[in-house]
């Protein structure tokens, strides 16, 4: 077993815990409390938690809210894929192998559901108890900017928008820097923020977050191609089946592989410039392009 | 003129210029900032910045910052709206007299547009200038309770719940008080916060939001009967019609009436507690309860 595989595992659970624990505390009817509840315990990697987690570690501090700064990026990034898989956006059944929220709950209660999750992180960051003030504020501005209009939500409506046309690489990568690797890349720098690092080791790990995220989304992009809708627990082929601007379609599924391989590579290098010594967060780095799922 | 006439007179625009300037600033797809500021800009009482300004205006209080708070309310509330009007909640085609946001930009930019506008508002709360930080992390952790799963989500949902059965005066009320009362009263306590009050202060404002929020909502049941489709923006006697339970159609339109007055004057009364001179506050909770739209 790789050091990652037991971090992981030590950890998963905990952030599962975490979540668990925070949706309980929530004084709400107890139908919404389900349906949040619902996609949170659906599964999923928690890479955005692990993220956070493995850069205290490569950083080698301890944070005691760190679980919970992560178990909030991870309400925000499970609240966008409720809202995505409305059947007015991707209209999608099934996702991490179960019955997406909507299919569940109906429209309204996952619209809501989603709109919980999102309102709640904001305030669970407002109440951390062991990070200064000021850097809580840092958080809430960055989460904020990660997960809105100018990152999350910009990079959904730009790929909504892509639907009816045929886009160019850079326009394809502007849709995933805003997309999906805004909210990954914050949870990299969140991590940051809670070891109070100094501004050249934020700006490796800030750049270490913007190729990794990239990455990510060409290796999902891959994965539609490779992956099993069974490995998937989601329909494989759905970006072939509807003519989807994808890495592969637009370089290849070799030029998708030379590209993701590239900002792998990249991603490494940023590290570097913070330890010579290969930590857990190099494992994960790995993970993220090596993935089945 | 009355002064509270005046007074919103000389606020109402400025609000609507803070809105839009924040809109603009905001850098994301053009369409989504378009479908954001429609339904900012699609007018609107401004009921929510209008309690802050007058409850600063009553503690006799300045604030530099106190229409960027408000216009962060403003937007909470606008978010709410387009997600309440969508085809899966109450599927409204028109709002305030305009079509909603949905019949203009369809459901996924809809509910994207609600989406970027409850993120910004946070991101805009931690970045004001002139609030101390603790007070700013005050501002965010009460908006995520009044706006989430524990306020307004909450009550939209025991809303949702209660359509198809009969509800208690008490049950009703409860639905409000999260649905309409928690975003209220918010707009109120920021301004004591704002004005850094003592807590006896506080506690009198808080009782004012309380009463003041729900002879608004009962207001607004009234209007339902009494207001014209013209008046209102909307089509009116769709409660009645929808056998929607209201104040009217559990106390009779009079037993509204007389509930609503009681609330008003339980909100005049927390007032004298702070000022024996009635001000501009006294003024808009009048208008609240004898408003015609």
């Amino acid at each position: 077993m790789t050091s990652f595989q037991s971090f992981k595992e030590y950890y998963v659970p905990k952030i599962d815990q975490q979540l668990s624990n925070q949706i309980l505390s929530i004084e709400a009817p107890v139908i919404l409390k389900e349906a949040m509840n619902y996609s949170l315990a659906a599964g999923g990697k928690r890479v955005r938690p692990l993220f956070l987690l493995a850069v205290l570690d490569f950083l080698k501090v301890k944070h005691g809210e760190a679980l919970a700064v992560g178990a909030t990026i991870e309400m925000v990034h499970t609240y966008s894929l409720i809202h995505d898989d409305l059947p007015s956006m991707d209209n999608d059944d099934f996702r991490r192998g179960k019955l997406t929220n909507h299919k569940v709950y109906g429209e309204a209660l996952a619209i809501l559901a989603g709109d919980g999750l999102l309102t709640y992180s904001f305030g669970a960051l407002a109440r951390l108890k062991e990070v200064p003030a000021e850097n809580k504020l840092e958080l809430i501005h960055l989460l904020s900017k990660a997960a809105g209009a100018e990152g999350m939500v910009g990079g959904q409506v730009l790929d909504i928008e892509s639907e009816r046309k045929k886009v160019t690489v850079d326009e394809l990568e502007t849709i995933h820097i805003n997309k999906t690797g805004a909210l990954l890349s914050f949870s990299i720098e969140a991590g940051a923020i809670l070891a109070q690092v100094d501004d050249n080791i934020r700006k490796a790990l800030t750049d270490f977050g913007f190729h990794i995220g990239l990455a990510f989304q060409i290796q999902d992009d891959i994965l539609d191609i490779e992956g099993t809708t069974e490995e998937l627990g989601k329909t494989a082929g759905k970006d072939v089946a509807s003519e989807k601007n994808t890495y592969p379609s637009l370089l290849t599924l070799n030029g998708a592989k030379d590209k993701r391989d590239w900002h792998y590579d990249q991603a490494v290098l940023s590290l570097r410039q913070i330890s010579d010594e290969p930590g857990i967060l190099d494992e994960l780095a790995a993970y993220i392009v090596n993935r089945h799922n």
